[in-house]
């Protein structure tokens, strides 16, 4: 197997009481996903716990041993409830340091505003034998350890440090996708779906019904990481679609 | 304990690829959440996951013995990749059956739709031993087994069957939160908040900035299952608010 063939694969662990209150609505899923599939690496798992130390350990110990990647969301502010650092040095069993970088960015940042106090500088701490993640949308740097990235929970702010990170990380062929849809229900195509998939070793395809403009409908998304596979099988399926008498549109409606 | 003392808590498992895949942003966990703090109930964790059934049954074991209680959403539709109700049969070691009330309302819903075929008549298959959940938005019901919840992913019909369950489930004092905000950098009062919050045994002190108009802020969250402790925490914090000459508006901004 070579490298282009490994399918990579990511863990994401949302870190935050608001999200299990229903008070914040998570936008960090979707776009890390989103994200994640341009680099070549599959998102396999998302757990979203609440701000407590031992919760945390447990999601971040299971899902950094089963993926190449781990991603986390929130809890590396400045406020009492900000713990994900400690959770994740207790999860990897280091120590806790004030980096001296992220000091001196802090130090720079609240120059003007301030300067460091002793909430601003519980952002300069990092498990022990962290990097850095880039953040130029505010102060705070995210913080890399092995192969744990840890981001900000506010999402415009992990969208720059996603960016910051954009290409640094090994991954596999991308996921390609290709979407067909229409106005069709899905009940009465599940055999076609299946038979078509199972002619196809490479891929899946996923359906996805909606309600619009009063009527039952679906769009059917082809997967692999094998462009000619999904080209092979968005054709049979789209025979199938019309030799079922099925209006259908490429790309999806 | 009296039964207004216990906490009650659920777990939530969305299952679906095109979440992962960042196709679909999810809008299931908002609202799951939010209904559950109107029935007492708190949504102590969520994890995504793929149509795999190894998958589904991990996630399902794991969150169903640490709670009251366990939501799904997805995979309960009438294609090859809805795969739900098998995996929670695998997870609870029976057998699935085709249940005879929902067969029923499968064939009223599509008697004027073509009937019900191979596909649809998937839609009436539960764990044995399974209760249906009315779904007044389309034909086929949710299904309650035990203290599990098996919900559809389409977040309309989900909605249509928490109102169904709305005021069925046993919970407990609902948690109250109370907001102050104002454009105030949350790491100039960190220290402030962690002192209010230690004072108030029964409060969490939840602390979410902003960007807006230019300008820093923060919204400070106060929960509780104690209306007093809540409003007691409130006046302490607005008082040390105000002490360190900040603006702040009750309610939050």
């Amino acid at each position: 197997m070579t490298s282009s063939e490994k399918i990579w694969t990511a863990g994401l662990v949302i870190i935050g009481d608001e999200i299990l209150s229903g008070r914040t609505h998570d936008k960090n899923i979707g776009q890390i996903a989103s994200w994640l599939q341009v680099q070549g690496i599959r998102l396999s798992e998302v757990r979203v716990v609440s701000d407590e130390q031992d919760t945390i350990v447990e999601a971040v110990n299971a899902l950094r041993v089963k993926n190449d990647y781990l991603f986390t969301t929130g809890g590396i502010g400045p406020t009492h409830d900000d713990i994900t650092v400690d959770a994740i040095a207790a999860a990897l069993g280091v120590e806790v340091i004030v980096h001296p970088e992220a000091r001196a960015i802090l130090e720079r940042y609240y120059a003007d505003k301030g300067g460091v106090n002793e909430g601003r500088l519980r952002m300069a701490r990092v498990p022990d034998g962290a990097d850095l993640i880039p953040n130029h949308k505010s102060g705070a740097p995210g913080i890399r350890h092995g192969n744990i990235f840890i981001m900000a929970g506010v999402p415009h702010i992990t969208a720059g440090m996603l960016d910051a990170l954009t290409g640094k990380l090994e991954g596999g062929l991308p996921l390609i996708s290709e979407t067909v849809g229409g106005f069709i229900p899905e009940s009465e195509v599940a055999v076609l779906l299946r038979e078509v998939e199972q002619a196809h070793d490479n891929c899946q395809i996923g359906s996805y019904p909606f309600f619009r403009e009063g009527k039952v409908g679906s769009n059917f998304v082809i997967r692999s990481t094998d462009a000619d596979a999904v080209n092979s099988c968005m054709d049979v399926l789209c025979e199938g679609l019309a030799e079922n008498g099925w209006d259908f549109t490429p790309g999806g409606i």
